[in-house]
């Protein structure tokens, strides 16, 4: 699969990237070129290091979505409406938004826009031919970055397109060893966006860190 | 610990005081004592069978309020309302919610107050002296009167007085193979009440049953 990863030198990207960069066809997106090519020889490096062959681009994220067909939007949700209105060329893409409207206060606190949610908000700003999906929404930057660790969360996908909810599944139960969960339509997301901060809090009035879930 | 449940016949309740009887002094309420008296033997006699005493009693859910000083609220949230306002003689009872707001459509919504969450309401509809805790909120009803399965859930506890979060947390980790977490103050109970919905919908869309969550 041909995946691009908008904001794919932020802190979720960059793991997110050397995640999938060995079995995918990985396009590095960034405002500049250049860093994302300086990102997408690290990524070639760091496998490389640990053996691992792989496959990745460094592109614009403009040029991310004219030349990919599964677009994540691994940008935190602060710079998400400035992201997307900077971007053109959207037709049938399929769209992952990992996205978790949240905000430090005394605690996290889940702080929804009037859509709803991220992902309900890139559904919004995006013509309708899009598929937008919630998928990765609850696994920690650290927990992407380190690579000799296996991911081991249930991964909650939500959609309204059954087709490109499959393959989003697929991609997600492909990766380390993630397992994905059907979550239902994008009205949903939500709550599986909520899910993050609750995490994070969970995390730090527990002393643990980057704390996951899984479903039994 | 003396253990009341408001609600103690219902779906909730019922497992609920099962489960606590044999190491808690539990007091079923209901709006009429002789259901109560009811459960309560139901609850003893099922016990019996299994070769376990317990301590149990049968009471109005006003005599619940009136002599214990832990309270569960194992009620609908439709319910909610109405049953605290026909609640009197509050003092500084710790007061559990397990109460989740959500409504069932084409998938299962989180449908909050404007509170925020049923915890919340809660708070505002009790005296302030009353200390109010969110725990128990994600464990189904099935799970909780399946008596020969353990219970493995993670629970998050929320709440804003610090020493009957505590005394809760030990409530949960004294209950079957439940593990409490802090999720932090009262204000983080919604997005811990969002998790319902989800774990419903979860089960729904991956014809999963009664689905509970680890943190990992």
């Amino acid at each position: 699969m041909r995946i691009g990863i908008v904001g794919g030198t932020g802190d979720i990207g960059e793991g997110m990237a050397m995640r999938l960069a060995p079995h995918h066809e990985v396009v590095i997106g960034s405002r500049e070129s250049g860093k994302a090519n300086e990102y997408r020889l690290r990524c070639i490096n760091t496998l490389q290091d640990r053996g691992v062959t792989c496959y990745c681009e460094g592109a614009t994220n403009q040029e991310v979505v004219n030349t990919t067909e599964v677009v994540i939007l691994a940008i935190p949700f602060t710079h998400l409406v400035q992201t997307l209105k900077g971007l053109s060329g959207w037709e049938e893409q399929i769209v992952i938004s990992p996205v978790n409207p949240m905000e430090k206060r005394e605690f996290f606190a889940f702080t929804p826009p009037p859509e709803g949610g991220a992902a309900l908000l890139v559904r919004r700003l995006l013509p309708p031919g899009v598929k937008v999906c919630a998928a990765f929404n609850t696994i920690a930057a650290n927990r992407w970055r380190a690579l000799s660790e296996d991911l081991t969360y249930a991964v909650p996908v939500c959609g309204d397109d059954l087709e490109s909810k499959r393959t989003v599944m697929a991609l997600v139960d492909g990766t380390s060893h993630l397992r994905a969960f059907d979550a239902g339509p994008l009205a949903v997301s939500p709550m599986v966006e909520s899910l993050t901060p609750l995490l994070i809090n969970i995390a730090r009035y527990n002393r643990m860190r980057d704390v996951g879930i899984q479903f039994i």
